[in-house]
């Protein structure tokens, strides 16, 4: 029974102003109920990997996920694996499928057929040593999203003058996008999108201490920025950095 | 002198100590002096009109600037004008040159030739009556950069249902990227952005109340967001967040 | 076409895979439409009635929006008017319509025929003289939904003895609910909720100076209760708890 | 002697006035000293077991308190249990009494005599997995209280209509009173009031990281919801939140 | 009846259990009613006078609750009166009443009769010229609870040796307790504390600017003090530490 | 040389300018140089014992503290101490001192002589199991200070009706000053200071968790309470609370 | 008497033992009252004038402390002037003084004779034009500090180069000190100290809007720079950072 | 190709407009790009040793990259070395090299050939015992950059009087400039900035509990700080501290 029905069932006597009131309920849901078929449609469209947070995932139980997501997709990210589980998830998806690692970062890229490439590409600087792992997560996600990356890491703001050769580097290679990783102020997300013309999508790091530790000042450093055009990501948010940077990367070159 | 032809002076003694060391702080500074050109050519390829923040000026100095910009340029946008000058500078900008003004916001766009199109697509959302003044800013900056906008205010979370129809009608128009302007739990940009396939920039608005006032509660969910691939301005930057997605939508079209 | 029509119109090469996309996200989006009658359904269910924020509004397009609602309401919350449209707001109203109105808040509910009672019952209690207006807001959201209030004002912890005959009286009146506004360190909240046995909603206020101002040591000092069953809405959101109040209290009232 | 009684006195000079005082604030204190014998009967009358938190708790003292709580009591709920101690308090609880664990989390509760059912219906979601434990303290204190929980886990905003088949079936169990559980940006518990007409209380969780880390961000967005009708307990307090949606759900089962 | 004769009144069937529930309510309030009585004795004893924050009160309002109190009360402390109606209120005060002014503040003590002494002393020291303000409040409180006040301000920290005279001062005139109003760093509270013997109750004021300012820097340090022995009123809480101040003094006066 | 000899020696040439600014720095710190031999005098007249936080401290370095101490002044506290090294440190000063141990926490209090006692009496209150520990501290400087101590644990809000037997034991033993300390809402303090007439202290303890954890919502609580006469130490500063009761106990006490 | 005496009287019985210990008080602070004297020699050697913030002082009160100031002293730096004041202050100084004005700032130096020089330098650079009035306070504390100042105003990150050509006209003409002025993300400051080798001062301002607003962001960062060698005074406290810079500077100059 | 030679490239039809645009970038960043060279030069200026922060390397990583650093420098900091690592580090660089170690810290100093002098010396003053390391690190920096250091520990405001001989020695030293490390509330860096005339540079550390924990009071404080020209660097950041010390102090003695 749609809306009109039921008000004319009620108007009559046939039901209940109780059995009304819940088939009306029932009848909005069951309408809303159809969208559900939409999801895997728009995961494939957007082309955003399955992810597995398994910071708090017992080892069978990654496994188990890991192998249920790859029976139906090509490919999975597995980030935060607990230190003691890593080389045990490594050796167990080296097995079976084929993995990309990152640096200083235990998320793994596990996949079935090689990833075709869109010829997207995207730029990602991070700014110390320590930033590394985030901008490595970001670079799988990327990756898993059919894109190309170039990386160059350890370019401070206290060294000034290490970006310019690198923003070079990217320009000459026509990345779509740079994704900038940077803890403690924070600032060369800022001197990146003052320079650059690409989109550019700033990652405070939580590499800091005292006042603005946790990646605080870094991230109101950027969400401040002078420099028009940034656009900011959570505290250490590698991974929502390398999906914005990869959909942007992917519609320029899908849409020529 | 170079670096080297400074060291030889100093060995043979030809020069004392503290004259090289000045000679290399100067010899340094020079060398970076050079860069000083470039920054013409950056406005012109990244397309962001001169702004002017309006909120400290003097009317006068206003005029003046304007006159001065448009003299150089084609177009000029200026944003947060005293509410008690805002008609004055209408006047004065109408008489001289052609404008373009938002609703609820003081901003206006100061232009003498018509904006050529890239193409460009932008879609605009706002969540409440309220923050129609901050989608109108990034409106303004997207047209100023060459883009066409469609925009859809007062879809609000409250009413889940009225989002959908926008969406729609987005996508119908194949716009590039999509822009969410939301204040209180700012919940929006995470709905939209779990839906579209299109990049998605949230803007918080400082509209709310209580704990999480001035959109900070705003702020911290679009950063939390669950939906990957979010990216977020600072709170009430409609500038920047119109500045950013005219630069991504016009990727898109002239790299086709 | 549906998903599958699209796949295969795509399989036969009928149409481009940029256009099957583009199909597919129209189709995703047409179905999640229809969920658009919805919300009328909803808002008879659930009871709220539609409630303007007065704040940023014109007097003169407050004034056509109440005429609107109420063409097709029975009643309109008009909240936060400015003070200085206030007294103007009423005249109208009161011409045409029936009013009620709230003590210092300059809130009315505005109404056509009398307010149905559903016999549900909300207790309401102040701690401070300040708190009143918040504390009215949520009376008046109770009675447009048709619900009755026993208030009592100005019973604040100083005078802990002044809290006992006022929950007595609410015994004796059987209340389903009791709404507690408080400011400073919001302590009433907790007395309450651990001697009646009830639901309690906390409504912190802004009022207090120093430190936890702003209703901050009102809202911590309510969420880190020790006395279990106490709920709280945001700081000054009188009409929030009332709305929760009344849902409480009908939901009694018209299940038995 | 009552406080006509000692003024008496002491304007005969049978007393002297620093005997008057403490006279005067003895008698005080007594009057005050009779509500002690309330509290049990409030207990039985709201229906809230005891509760230990056994966080700080060594192993043989908890299982004394348990063992005495349940020499006077049917059921005593026990929460946040050290890791370490949770198998060897589920074997001392098994040995003697009738025991119900909950998922992910470390609270139990002990009962003799199965719980008796008011009919009172919970409906419990969680927004992710790293949610559920929080949800089961919610649903083992409903449970104690004498309702039935039907829950539902893992439906996050990310996948917006894996939200509406729970619904539905809520709606179709004729829940009372529904329980949101959501970390990260918290959004679940607006949507679901938006959509549901029954009470909603919402459980921020500290499920999150980076800024608004700690169930700041859910808290701040539950709070600011543009959703009326929504109410809130603290961070992570699934027990509070359980107290009082079992309280209501009982208030509409025993009040017809 | 009590709770003994309303269980058996229940198992003999003569009271239906709802009634009995109401019943048992009802009894547990009544009990606690009866501390109504006390309060008045309460103030009696612990000197407080009537305070009236006259904020948001207006100024017929204003006389009318003065002329009130003090037909039961000898005196009555108006604090916080607006600035445009102060003159009014002392002409109307001093017509009627005798009235004690403070330096810098609208704070006001109305009495009837001259206050009586107790022979406790307050010594108050204020760090800076916009501190006195506060500091006088406190000043008044003291002197309306029966305390005489020395007071010494613009003692600031960046002239440390100012401090010394007046603690010489303060020691030969026997003050039983110092209170010490302080903004911006608010070190006066530590360095007192650390070198008097007696109580020391510091007042953070809300002067200062940028970061900690709003007194939230002089309450965190007073606070932080490494000065055992200083306890700490809210910011800009004049009264409170008047009030507190006068209770120990008193109470070392009185119990002599 | 005093400031006039340095200035002649100038004038006359005798000495060159920046060695007379240099003497003059000199004798400006010599002068307040004497002022070291205060210390001593100011700790005797205080009374507050030597206090030791042990927490960073080598066991062994511990040792030698204590004795050195002990070798000089009667008694010393030793708080913080780590858990691992308390038995240890216990047996070490139980072999040459005599001891005084607290319930939940490692602090202890070493003395050679049995402490003589001024009369001085504090009434300690805490609210909860987990307050017991810094209760216990501030019980321990009150008996180093030469006081008696009447302490009642587990008094919290929830149970209401708890406090006022113990507010009367507090009044029939004459207390001088009340401690209040609680953690979670804080709210005790303010009903306690609300009721009796003594000077109360309230100590905010870090127990609670969610928003206004670590003690933030019992601060913001006891300082915006609207019992005025409540003075607050900072977060768990049992041994403030303690050293500023003791030293009001004692002045009372040695006064009369 | 001393301390011995003091304490040998008492022996003696000459004296009481409270009238010994009031002795010892006494003479305790009388020692210290003997720094009293040094004040003035401490302002003479450290330079810093006379500075009197006018921000809550009355016109008339406001030329009293000026002649009252200048009839001791040669200048006195007048800051933060009531804008409805300040032409009236300008007068007034300009009919008896000399002056020197600031840009966007209603500070003042009013001196009598022409400054005296000392040769140290100061680099001061604003990042944008609302900055100026902050660093103007500060180039008028160094000047009236007998240093000369090099200022260049309108620097901001988003235009890099333009930092430069700055940077080599401080160096070529030797300061001894940098101060910058920054609000926003406040980056610059960072991006001097990389570059330039002399001591620099951050001063972050109160310019910038949502997350970080109010000068935090910049605060953050400037605190956060990974540029060792900065430090920083509070936001807006261009007078601090003026008596800094000048103080090294003048040290620099006056020891050669 | 300069800047003119792309543009008439690209009005004669010679090359494309997406050509000219990637020339226009390369020839930007070529510019900038000879700025390279300038970084070595920078530091040898300016003085700043390498420095490492080993809390995140792996002991080997770490041997590797002080054996490296030492091939091209004479000296080199390790700070933050791991706890387990901290005697292995010191044992390889004894091997090797000299070194200096610092109290409660676990940073080194590693040098090839003694440090030469320049004369500048730093005065350090520590607060608490627990501040002790970070004044540490303060010194083997100043000492790294060649200069000499007095330090004095254990000085704390509670005992006001141990800090007047310090600053004696210090100035009869002739110290350049002194940094104060504090913790708690910090205030310390005020009083030795109001009684000392040379630079003052106070480090806030993050010892301290409850409200303005983890160095916020310290820092609050010392940016509020009355008196002039004390400037502040992070929370426990020792060595930014030393490095603005120890150029203060060069640029004295160098500039003589």
């Amino acid at each position: 029974m749609n809306v009109e029905q039921i008000f004319q069932s009620l108007q009559k006597g046939k039901i209940s102003p109780s059995r009304a009131e819940k088939l009306l309920s029932l009848y909005s849901i069951e309408k809303i109920g159809n969208i559900a078929q939409i999801d895997t449609g728009r995961k494939n469209r957007k082309g955003i990997p399955e992810i597995i947070f398994a910071e708090r995932k017992q080892l069978l139980d990654l496994k188990k996920i890991i192998k249920k997501t790859l029976s139906k997709n090509n490919e999975v990210l597995v980030s935060r694996i607990k230190q003691k589980d890593y080389t045990k998830v490594l050796e167990f998806a080296k097995n079976k499928y084929k993995i990309k690692k990152g640096k200083n970062t235990t998320a793994v890229l596990v996949y079935k057929k090689n990833i075709k490439k869109t010829g997207g590409k995207v730029g990602i600087i991070a700014a110390g040593t320590s930033d590394i792992g985030v901008a490595e997560e970001a670079k799988l996600v990327c990756e898993s999203m059919n894109c190309d990356c170039i990386s160059s890491y350890d370019v401070g703001i206290a060294g000034l003058h290490r970006i310019f050769p690198v923003l070079k580097q990217f320009i000459e290679a026509e990345v779509d996008v740079i994704i900038v990783v940077a803890g403690m102020e924070g600032a060369l997300a800022s001197i990146v999108s003052s320079i650059a013309d690409v989109p550019v999508i700033g990652v405070p790091t939580s590499i800091g201490y005292g006042y603005g530790e946790k990646g605080v000042a870094a991230l109101a450093s950027m969400l401040q920025s002078c420099s028009l055009g940034l656009t900011v990501v959570n505290i250490d948010n590698g991974v929502g950095a390398g999906a914005a940077a990869a959909n942007i990367a992917n519609r320029i070159k899908t849409k020529c």
